[in-house]
């Protein structure tokens, strides 16, 4: 059992009210697609390469139109995490034709979504594979996700081969620039979390300069993000690196850009563009007899 | 009053929770981020250029701020539809520490998406504007859109310079490939459609080719969709175009190759990318002092 | 599958729940009636006659009874429309005693609601019938429906015999009064609506006498709302109706007065009392043994 | 302070949602009537004479308008449970014209509905006063109410000036004829009840004859429910009754034979057409200038 | 059928989803305990004597984790309200491993509540059993329950033994010291009672001594709480005590000095401890092969 | 502004809705507690010593009773966290008589429930104190809470002087017996974690015994739970702590026996009980004039 179950039947439900689907005036004027249509079965196709990440949601999809009364009958033996290539079949759907029409929009919109991400994702996992890197970057996500979806967009990361930041502000520390200005300095910032928070977090904190990462790394931080920097001053950083210490980059690293940032000594990089500006991967649902 | 303030409101507390906001360890562990903090300033900045859609969000916003018990005081001039550069200060926030930074990345990851999908249909309504068309095409958007954000996601793309299409299924007819075989022929599907649907309700229909376009004209349907035409194929297709029929292009057409699609007789461009594949325009909240 | 299952079981349980059935201390008192009861069946009685609109929602009972841990089985083979008569059975109820008697009320007063929204809507589509109009006027429902049951208020209608009308704001065009004067005039709101509109919709206008109708038909409206007009003033105005434009009627129309109003050239007629004053069809459940 | 307020401003919202208020296409066609509009004022005009039961609802419109960002100030001094006339205005509301627009029409559709069930309420009510019986009827609603309404609806008959009956099934015990089934007898089922209902309750049982009544009697019942009894079945009751039990008669009892039932040593009738077959008060909103 | 089972299931779901279940980074680090885990088995077990009130909970486990894709199937023949001993195997779970570790958490943590309240209750219950009283004090919750939870802990405090109170403010009349300082005197609260609550309801009315019983008694009240009363004053009241008058105590009673409550006259004891401080009952679950 | 008044908002209106507020017959029965009655002023009183969790609670009650149409003016100058004594009053509230009644129970169940938990987790922080030792042992909480209470919750532990653990399964990483078990070895377990969980989150495991804490040391745990460990076998593992290593016990530790855990060495001791068994401060309302 995935525990994104309940997020995607609640999307795919929300997603067919939104859409006006007890009303759809084009399908009600048409017999052959009433409640009490013929089963018939439908083929989910890609029209685009890349990596699916519609596995739970097509888990969720047979759950919700049982529960809805027309169960469609789902055939898939394709993985989160599946590369996938133009014109394959992704799954096929048989059911009553209203059922299969009634779903089709809200999964496609759903699963275009998180597959986009997925496939954005990996070709930055891949990147970094190709390279061959000793100790090779992990590639995260961060929190610029569309309020709802923090969920969803986390996981597709994932199924793209991305390794997890933190899930949201109670997962994890990350003092930046305004919370050491409210504290006074780096050092000051660090002495304080380290005796409030869980005894269970690492204490990460953003710099600017390499003079902010040196006192970063006098107070203790166990990860530091270095922000915005440029490779070289990414390469003057992992100089000065110590033993067990995390780095982590950030600010306009993208698949055009990411190969000058694959430096020895960056642990890792994190990357706002796979969530907050994702291109829907494109499917299509083919009915038979059309 | 915007009859959208419900969704913002619902959105910004739902990124809220999401988030965490109320065990935020970081914010917790530094005394002038507590709830008790002093008043201070923050200025939302752009670091693109792009077309503003927040306008709602920020009256929502202050709303939704007050109704938690610590007020932001919005100070912003700026209409939807605004096109804004590079640097600008879009707004203002007054209010305590505390309250900015809970609201902070809520608030940017929806406006980023707004007004990301404004700038994206701005730039193709203003390609069609550059060209002088004497009857210029309607950019419009479909109903890709992410389950429960049709509205605010269709919202931007009007915000853009767009026009409306239906906004769901219960908004307008449009008879599709698998509705034409369920019905048998174009033909058939119009006279079922016309003695069933409002009579508020144009009657749209998809074809494939000439000779269906030829059937549509015939059976009477009064918006005539041009699925995947291309251009020579669209000006074939106006030459046929009787007196007060709407033709609409739909299938592929992106800002790069949009030019081409411009073409006397044609009434609508319909743009999936416009709402499915959103690049987030760039924002970022400075608060004073740092 | 029907789209209006959600709305039927959101509405079962919300029923089951307002209505104390959980602390039921009547049939607590009864050890028969307990959840462990015996397995028995009910029979929905009509006590009145009419027209059956409860198929989705037996639909639903069974779902939703499932999804609770006690399946009501239900027999009947009652299609929605169906006429029904004093006395009929219209289908049975098998399960716990317990199960059948949380449901029963729930389910009553939502389907005799239905249902008696099918029974008048009926009497006025039989109306029209014997009347033999060569272009028969369709009846339909306004938008006068209690807050969250436009979805079932409106299929109740249409279910009788209704033709749908806009289903809601977003779904066709209506200028009223307060628009018209808000434009200006006829003219400058037709014009205005023109520009702006989803291009699937018609123009809608609505007159109060003749005048306005020879400004709205000259306007270019599609269909034009002869508000408060008499029989008399319908017959004026059908002697002015070009081609091509639809005439509905609105305003103190019901089953009484209704024959009067069937004229040629009149194409619509909305009933606002269609749903909002309903008389509840008198329908009654009888447990076996009793 | 109402504890109905979050009931009403639940309704209110849900209709502006589902009425498509936010793609009112119409409205959008004007831009006098956009969420900038400027200040203007209306008023709620009864069409017909009846009973006032909307002032809790005015209420929650201004403090919903409040919450959506553009305050209406409403002015009205009408209490619930007011006689109106036909022309009458009931209320005047003032803000923008946007505002007033979006919600018209949830709050007539709500407010008609509370205020014609007060009507139906009260005309039964004054029947009895003007019998002047010595110890006057109490009429009271059922349980037959639409799900989520059940508390507006039992309101409505409070203000129309009906007594309370249980609000629901933890409010009170009747035992009828299922349950007297289930327990063998009269008799049992009394003790049995007695034996395990929470100790602030009576016992109320159903008879269907004079044989019934006395085994009730005999039983030790609190109240008894003479159901569907005729007059004269009330009147050989009556002289059955023993002091301190309370006798209420139910079934198919409505104003127009109500007269009839009026009959002295009845205690309480209650009417389920009060609240499940409702005709709407006729309201309408003029906006001043139209 | 139990009509808790829609509480059950919300509240499994709620603490599945707050517990960040879907984004547990432990068991995602471990391969067997994804998705697609074998199937395994688990035993709850219990840790400490007591009563047992999760069987409702079982049912809806049961049900949700089908809704959710991933099965549990419960073996268990344990009835609600038995008495459980330490290192009783309570009921085995089958399932996926991943599965039966979603649920552990919440599960227990509302099962040990349950339990607990009706361990709680049940000690109180037995003590007034041992005392052979003629007619044995019923033990009463209060209204004194965390928002959300009244159901399941009146729930189980009945499972424990107690008699129901009234469910909530509509379902019993209780005149306090507020009420009578408002009304003026404990007279003109009862009457002013009498004429306006539901006909099924007794009037209870809380006094401080005796005089008040006295004046309490004189107005026709039927129950009669005697507030604070030492055992001593409740003594002297009781032999005030009139036919058919119900005597209920209240106030600082608890099970270490129940005993000396155990007065012949007193027909109920209320205790807020019951549901406001509850002691959890220790649970945990094994799972086979650790 | 507290990011957890959202939660107050929601479970105040909650415990008002489930308690029947609208339709409190008492209230109703008295004309002085009707919605139009006049101000009057309230004082909340500790009627036992304890810890006061109730100050964002009040400031929910504040802005709830705003939003509903009757707003309480709450007096109170007292921070969560203060220590109050038997007779103190906490705050005063001002409003309608109605208002006050109606928010009385919701606001004194939460409260009081919060309160008791700060003021249980107090005593133990206090014991710690007291001790005097080197590295004061930090006080946390569980996962043991009630569904949808976790935030209200583990804040008022915090408002008592525990420290935070992991907030939910997002928040932190701990290894148990089942996870070691999936793995095949603590040294797996924790191998496999440091592949795949955030780079922000420590690692913790739970040991049994020496033998395991050894494993555990080597295989390079951050932190290490202590599970069920006896106070001699604590003090054994204090000498095979490494530098920087975090030890956490738990299992059984309650305030009773607290003192002989208090060994230098331990870093952390987790306490179920401070969630799952809450013993209620009491609180109460005196209404002026009564």
């Amino acid at each position: 059992m995935s525990a994104l179950i309940p997020s995607w039947k609640k999307w795919l439900l929300t997603g067919l009210e939104e859409d006006g689907a007890a009303f759809d005036w084009t399908a009600r004027s048409l017999a052959t697609l009433r409640p009490d249509s013929k089963p018939t079965e439908a083929r989910l196709i890609a029209k685009a390469a890349g990596v699916w990440a519609g596995a739970t949601g097509l888990q969720a999809l047979a759950l919700l139109s049982r529960e809805l009364g027309s169960p469609l009958e789902i055939g898939s033996d394709l993985e989160d995490g599946s590369r996938i290539t133009p014109g394959q079949t992704l799954c096929t759907w048989k059911g009553s034709a209203r059922s299969i029409v009634i779903f089709e929009r809200s999964f496609i919109n759903l699963a275009s979504y998180t597959s986009g991400i997925a496939t954005q994702t990996r070709a930055m996992v891949d990147r970094v594979r190709e390279t061959g890197m000793k100790h090779p970057v992990r590639i995260t996500a961060t929190r610029k996700t569309l309020p709802g979806y923090r969920d969803l967009a986390v996981e597709a990361t994932l199924i793209g081969g991305a390794h997890p930041h933190r899930f949201n502000l109670s997962g994890g520390l990350l003092l930046k620039e305004n919370h050491i200005a409210a504290a006074g300095s780096i050092a000051a910032a660090v002495k304080s979390s380290r005796s409030t928070i869980p005894h269970l977090l690492k204490i990460e904190i953003e710099v600017r300069n390499l003079e902010e990462l040196k006192e970063a790394i006098q107070a203790g931080a166990e990860v530091i993000m270095l922000d915005n920097f440029t490779p070289d001053q990414i390469r003057a950083a992992a100089l000065l690196k110590p033993e067990g210490v995390c780095f982590e980059a950030s600010g306009g690293i993208s698949l055009q850009n990411l190969e000058s940032y694959l430096i020895e000594g960056l642990d890792v990089i994190s990357v706002g563009a796979l969530t907050h500006s994702v291109k829907a991967l494109d499917l299509s649902l083919l009915m038979s007899g059309t």
